[in-house]
């Protein structure tokens, strides 16, 4: 590229109309001048040749993507992060690089927006094969192209009517196995602990040992029962995951027989088809997380998760299901909070999706999960913490509400658990220290408990 | 864990019924003891907690994955690859760890298949934070339950009625910002010269500057004229990348109007959503590759690229666009042949995909890429290298049809040349050296070749 045509992918930010740009920001690690690698970064992902041949045209004006801002981090390294190797020649250059996007050239479709944000154009940059999309900013013209959820936060307490602290899920288990009779009792025993929302798994979908038919019909009753017996409105979470087009049958089946909310493994069926899903369906949707780790995790590879915690919501889930605080979930308690501020940020007149940040989570964890995430708006999912407890899911539900009125009350968790026997046993049986999270003490919580 | 837990997590797999397993090949990272990091990592895959409190059910038997195969390739290590921190303490041992994951658990499904191997249990697994999915392999009861390819390479080569030779493809360029009229004289032009299939750009989606169903009228008529001046069968390979919602209806839009093949972007689409595209297309489906890559480039995280080419074969695909040879595409020739072996190797009844790796090339890349192909049963997809020719699409064609008739002769590039003035053209423009790609050889065709 001569120095004519890299100023092409270049532009004040003032200068462009901000109705009609998506704002992307890179971490970006190149050969050579970093402006040109920007530049060239920008060509691939727009329009990399801008004229015909024999041509003096320049679609550049209306389509390029442009550089709108470059900060060079580190340079003269030695080489590229992670070890990836590159015969060209030349010192590397850390960078941070901030793109205007023009969305007209895609248009308001999730396909063709990741496709020009973390496709082609972005991970086969010429000299630059060391790239992470941080963050993506879209615009209220654009966003208001998009339904986003359709209940959100204040939905989903209105159907809960749960207005002064966290939501309470549990994770049914065993998770994988059980007949549907079975596993509704478990279901049943959990809500009458205190739980708001007993859910499916994310491995567990419409089998032949366990169909979803029948298991929604028998959770769909037993929540029912529940309801009447605590005058608390509960959700059955079911896991429609399944081939797209399978969808909305299985939203149909499910609701009738007594869902009252679906979970959808939103990578694995794709993010498209989850907002195909939302134009038809009548119960909140909640989104777990498979598939994001292995393109996020890396500090300086790859997408930032909290791009798609905002592509999750954009696609309609009232709550996020995403890797919390703890060691095991590999991600910073700053990565959580940022995922957690996706969610409930404002976003156009898209609403926020209820963060439910998870992981190994038990009546101990709350407090330190609360504190971090610093609001109410926010859903706690212990599985083991609840299911593995040795009373059954009664009590480990109880413990959490215990551990919750510990809180609002000011009292530490062992003066309550001097009073609750249920907290007691939690913390017994998960609490080696007050945080240990139940599947890394000791074996005490694995399916060898009784 | 105690060691009466994670022996039930081994098996001898020539104890195991073939048929009710598929295999997974794994890079594993861990802390302590690898036998009962392996077990843990089956466990998370599968039955995390195996028994209700109080019973004395065991549900690994029939549900639980199981280590197959445990070999430590490096152990000792001071700590994780890519700085991946952990402050459990321990050496940690470098495995790799092949598992029989009873397929029983999801069906033959591809999110929950998806779900199952590389979603939370893989990625979370207690004391694993660095794990790369490297190959699957699928039993013929599991490949059964699948479609594939409508038409495969057979079926391909006899709609083009070309049995001796790769297929060549063209990307037409300028690939964003033209009108549907310019746009497909493009695309006349480039089969006049010889390509078989001209193709939108991934980037090319259905917009108001270029409505696909214009378009593909346009295209559509020029491909039957092309066909009637050269009396070979020719394809216009549309690209219907959009939501989910609009899939269908873009395929009858777009065949109705002359479209004979049609472009899908795997991954941001959903590898389920094409599964259902191919239950109803009457035409070729052919698959690009954006999103694969940043879960796919670095040799010890995320999941290996054949895996995914695998999967699009699996969903239906007759032809996978694939990153090819050459740096620019950041894979190693081996990885490059071993995608092309996951669209042609035996694979059940399912037919095999025609691979295409591309990237960057020309006239003058084509011997290259057949050496290390060794095979005809591929495709050529130049870009720039036909659309950025200095005499056109037509010329740009020509010179990679002069570069195939040079092989088949054995003929040396040059000599060849002497004799054709398309292919003397292409190497002055794009030959710096015999394989330099169009885009690095210093902006010669980039937008201001005029």
């Amino acid at each position: 590229m001569k120095d004519s045509d890299w100023s092409g992918f270049f532009a004040d930010a003032a200068a462009l109309n901000p109705d009609a740009y998506i704002i992307l920001d890179y971490y970006l690690e190149c050969i050579g001048d970093p402006r040109i690698a920007a530049a060239h970064f920008c060509s691939e992902q727009s329009t990399a040749q801008w004229r015909r041949v024999g041509s003096s045209e320049d679609l550049r004006p209306r389509f390029a993507a442009r550089v709108v801002d470059l900060t060079v981090l580190e340079s003269g390294r030695p080489g590229f992060s992670y070890g990836i190797a590159h015969s060209q020649g030349g010192d590397v250059q850390a960078c941070r690089v901030t793109i205007a996007h023009p969305h007209g050239n895609f248009g308001p479709r999730l396909p063709n927006l990741l496709s020009a944000v973390c496709g082609e154009g972005t991970f086969f940059s010429p000299g630059a094969p060391v790239v992470k999309l941080l963050d993506i900013h879209l615009p209220d013209a654009y966003l208001a192209e998009f339904e986003g959820p359709r209940f959100g936060v204040e939905g989903l307490r209105d159907l809960l009517q749960v207005y002064d602290r966290p939501l309470f899920f549990g994770v049914i288990k065993p998770n994988i196995g059980l007949p549907p009779e079975a596993f509704s009792d478990l279901g049943y025993q959990s809500w009458l602990g205190g739980l708001d929302i007993a859910k499916d798994d994310e491995m567990l979908g419409d089998t032949e040992w366990c169909p979803l038919a029948r298991r929604s019909e028998l959770l769909g009753a037993a929540r029912q029962r529940a309801e009447q017996a605590t005058g608390c409105p509960k959700f059955y979470l079911a896991n429609i995951t399944d081939e797209v087009e399978r969808l909305i049958d299985l939203h149909d089946i499910a609701v009738a027989n007594g869902a009252n909310a679906l979970l959808i493994n939103a990578m694995p069926v794709g993010l498209s088809a989850v907002r195909m899903l939302r134009r038809h369906a009548r119960v909140p949707l909640i989104a777990h997380f498979p598939f994001i780790a292995p393109f996020s995790r890396l500090p300086n590879f790859g997408v930032h998760s909290r791009v798609f915690a905002k592509l999750q919501r954009l696609a309609g889930f009232d709550a996020i299901i995403m890797p919390g605080f703890g060691e095991r979930m590999h991600s910073s308690d700053d990565e959580v909070r940022e995922n957690v501020a996706a969610c409930l940020a404002p976003m156009g007149a898209i609403k926020p999706s209820l963060p439910v940040p998870g992981g190994s989570d038990w009546a101990g964890t709350l407090k330190g999960v609360y504190d971090k995430v610093g609001t109410i708006d926010f859903g706690f999912v212990p599985g083991r913490g609840v299911f593995g407890h040795p009373m059954g899911p009664r009590g480990g539900a109880a413990s959490i509400r215990q551990a919750w009125d510990a809180i609002v009350a000011g009292v530490s968790l062992g003066e309550q658990a001097a009073k609750h026997v249920e907290l007691r046993a939690a913390i017994e049986t998960f609490g080696r220290n007050d945080i240990a999270p139940p599947d890394e003490a000791a074996g005490k919580c694995t399916g060898d408990e009784s």
